[in-house]
């Protein structure tokens, strides 16, 4: 009852977010039964190809906790999230995820986010976006800076 | 020359970003041979997961350009992006990237982002994050709205 009582957050909120110009798209954060922080898809509103709403609600919850780990949340998205907000939520270490509408829904609603997770399997030199290495020497140095810094934070 | 130039850029922006506490990472977008964005890793320094170099480049390019389409758009980042990265890069449709440092120089420097790759290759349920499914019939509802929704934007 209690995950079904998030979730339901997540579709109102993504419900809501479509008449105020958003994507059909909501997230909750919670940590020990109680709300951190919501998101909603701002994409287009905020001019922000970043803002869906699972990354929007991390983004929040991280402000309101002061920290940069959700370790000991839950988040409920309305819809599966996509790769970049699935990454997101491990870099976040979130505990665990529950969606409601899967990837198959969005794609069927216009938001279709398999070519991303096919070009991920495939070598850097057969995706559809140009990716290439330059000045592969040079690029150590930050690293070497930052293997040699004492008084850094490690993540 | 150009392409080293803005690399470079890239480069140095990241080394500066550990004297300035945050990781070892920096990206630079470039539309018709102009800079337009940079970003740094600021996701300690910050409390913000999501404030990879690339993410927050995309973020700050989007806000100065007024716009949520990096298309025309080139970005240059010290290292390959992570998944995360990878995948914002795609939705903010930047044209090409150029990577100085691979993921594999990352990983030796304590920054191993391979475990995300795995995962998303795994069928949900075999996913070292739980990932669970709910009330997936209630949360058509947002994409109805949508879908049935005449002045949306799409994109």
């Amino acid at each position: 009852m209690e995950h079904s009582y998030f979730m339901r957050m997540a579709i109102e909120l993504a419900a809501k977010n479509v008449d105020n110009g958003g994507g059909p798209f909501g997230a909750v954060i919670v940590r020990n039964g109680t709300v951190v922080a919501t998101g909603v898809n701002r994409v287009t509103a905020s001019n922000d190809p970043t803002a869906h709403a699972e990354v929007s609600a991390i983004r929040a919850a991280c402000l309101a906790l002061g920290t940069f780990s959700l370790q000991g949340c839950v988040l409920y998205t309305s819809c599966e999230p996509c790769p970049m907000c699935l990454a997101a939520i491990y870099w976040a270490r979130i505990d665990a995820v529950y969606y409601g509408a899967d990837k198959d829904d969005a794609a069927n609603a216009g938001f279709d986010d398999s070519f991303i997770y096919k070009e991920f399997v495939l070598p850097r030199n057969e995706r559809s976006k140009p990716l290439g290495e330059l000045l592969p020497d040079e690029a150590q140095i930050p690293f070497e800076k930052w293997k040699n810094k004492s008084d850094k934070q490690t993540y």
